[in-house]
């Protein structure tokens, strides 16, 4: 709560740690990849003492996924156009974009790899899908209060960003604008059935 | 071709040897896991030379795609049921519980991470895709054959295994029978749209 008041001073000095974290993470990653640097590293990178990091972010996991969702909600914010359809078809380009992208597969390999980094991994990637799925439930909770039938969130997953992930992850099949308009459709299909 | 002859012999020479490095391979990644072993320390454990595993399958990473592809045509062979949807049924069973298993995710992990290892990686992926391809491609063409309307391809990578997938590696959602007869149901969906 305390960092959330502190996160809304953009001037102060705790919003400036935080930027200058957030930089170092994505210098480092950038430079070595993930699993090659630590929270000193970071920590020494950013000019600020180790304490100051561990303190905020607990671990090196959270850290990361911190930086992977802000950079999510900045670049790929959820849309709010007030239609369901035109939410879904900007949102929908918008994952191909990033996934066709370098930066979104990198993220996406995060997410995935933090499975295997034991129990601060997992609780990190839970956090972040959480996250994004708030947002998500939030564009569908405006269609249905604008009377629209929207999908669940799970439908989102599993016929809009699973096989936009899954291409994107074989190297399979075109990521194109086309592409992404068609998984729309099929997803407002669904909705139509009995 | 002189390979493929071997390897109809099963008591051969080059088919013990395909076994035993198979064997090897499967018990040093249960062992260590992925990335973590050479073409030596197989060779050694199967009890061979390391020339007759480089002059076989050239790279540490056709080795590893040539165990996995081996292993699902095994244990999950494509279905042949004579009938489409009983295919796709049988079919996505297996995959959800493939998934839901720790074989599965491994093989998995393992198609995922070869795309950054390198030249060698990526032409391993993609045979291995390409001859799991090749195997659905078989159940469509016989359903088509039988008058029957199949999806492609594509569309079972994006709707059934993409979907399953995904769930997995990010830990979210049930993966049970009855959603994976729920996602076949919204495969065949797909045939009768306009």
């Amino acid at each position: 709560m305390v960092e959330q008041q502190r996160a809304r001073r953009p001037g102060g000095r705790s919003a400036r740690v935080r930027a200058a974290v957030h930089q170092a993470v994505t210098d480092l990653v950038a430079e070595r990849g993930y699993g090659s640097f630590t929270v000193g590293d970071v920590a020494a990178r950013a000019g600020v003492a180790d304490t100051s990091v561990y303190r905020r972010w607990g671990t090196l996991e959270t850290l990361l996924m911190d930086v992977a969702i802000t950079r999510l909600t900045t670049a790929s914010p959820v849309p709010d156009t007030g239609s369901l359809e035109q939410d879904l078809r900007v949102y929908a380009a918008g994952v191909v974009r990033d996934v066709a992208g370098p930066d979104g597969m990198a993220a996406l390999r995060l997410v995935i790899a933090l499975a295997t980094a034991g129990e601060d991994g997992v609780k990190a990637r839970d956090a972040f899908l959480a996250e994004r799925g708030r947002q998500l439930q939030g564009m569908l909770d405006r269609a249905r209060e604008r009377g629209e039938q929207p999908p669940e969130v799970l439908d989102i997953l599993d016929h809009l960003l699973a096989p936009v992930y899954v291409r994107g992850l074989f190297g399979v099949g075109p990521l194109t604008p086309a592409y992404a308009d068609t998984l729309v459709d099929r997803l407002l299909a669904l909705r139509r059935e009995p």
